[in-house]
């Protein structure tokens, strides 16, 4: 027995979700027939509502229903630090932390020449026009701390520099962790960046 | 920050789905965000078309696109042995064995007393009609071995014997399974089912 073609269809559009497998598309298909029609028919609406709306910043990128996001237009916040990130995403994440209270840049991708993105795929040119037109003092590198993150890194630093003061996170140990789990590039890393104590607790 | 509240509402939505956590409602948001517009909407469509194409066949309860499944609607097919499942989706499973060739019929649920399933939550009224209408030789009860399921079981096999006869699926070693693996209920229930070797393998 097949099933209908509208079943299938389902199974098989969910199916291009990532980490979704056969099996696990088969079960989230038979809940969305199974379940009450209005929570079915939500995930539908939100899909399309999410494709219609979102779209975004014009500034930094970053997703917004609006022209420019909510980061961007807000008077509070520090307009001459610049915190460069891959993917929307990560705004959230280093939003989290409450640390940061400047403006970002989505780049949209690390740089990699074997995969065939160069500066020209990413938007680094509009990164550089952004440090030049809005008088930035610092930009932040807060990217994947990968092959092609250290390579954007780089590039970006000698793109920038001397004129702006380009900064990374910092690389070491993360909080919880087991010194002796710890492999041996973030342990060397994290020596490199040793710092005095008393300049991490003032008094 | 929050989300764009289009994105948010997607997160929300994703987040309803069974095995689909806060993180992974996450991911698949900004997958949804990020991939090609036609591949989204074709997820959002596809729920919609399934939830208003896909309903319960007339007759076994079945999914199906039309007024009865394929399966009832297949001359082909012996009418006079009926299987009896719980959901739709182990007819799926059972078909895919090829070792039957009769018809089915989906109960919806197992009886349970303490959750306050009763007889009238399930299609067993249904189930009493096909039999006596459709002149069913062999009811076969392809049911969960849970504690629900052996309820129902009993409760089925009274209502319809001696009158009809009424089987169920053999209980046993699974295919592949080690011996000092299995758990001591489905060991003793191999026991008592044990066939004579000549039987499994006719000359």
């Amino acid at each position: 027995m097949d099933y209908p073609e509208a079943l299938e269809e389902l199974v098989e559009s969910l199916q291009q979700l990532p980490t979704i497998g056969p099996k696990s598309a088969q079960r989230l298909a038979f809940w969305l027939l199974e379940s009450p029609e209005p929570k079915a028919l939500r995930l539908s609406e939100a899909i399309r509502n999410a494709r219609c709306q979102i779209r975004p910043c014009g500034r930094c990128f970053n997703y917004t229903d609006q022209e420019i996001c909510q980061i961007c237009s807000d008077p509070q916040r520090k307009s001459s630090v610049l915190c460069v990130v891959v993917q929307p995403k990560d705004i959230h994440a280093l939003e989290k932390t409450r640390e940061y209270r400047g403006s970002y840049h989505v780049l949209g991708g690390l740089l990699s020449p074997l995969d065939g993105i160069g500066p020209d795929e990413v938007r680094i040119q509009e990164l550089l026009d952004r440090v030049h037109e809005e008088n930035i003092d610092e930009v932040i590198l807060a990217l994947d701390t990968t092959v092609g993150g250290e390579a954007t890194c780089l590039y970006l630093s000698r793109q920038l520099g001397p004129k702006t003061t380009v900064t990374r996170l910092a690389q070491g140990l993360p909080a919880g962790g087991n010194l002796d789990y710890t492999d041996e590039v973030t342990l060397g890393r994290a020596f490199r960046g040793r710092r005095r104590v008393e300049d991490l607790n003032p008094q």
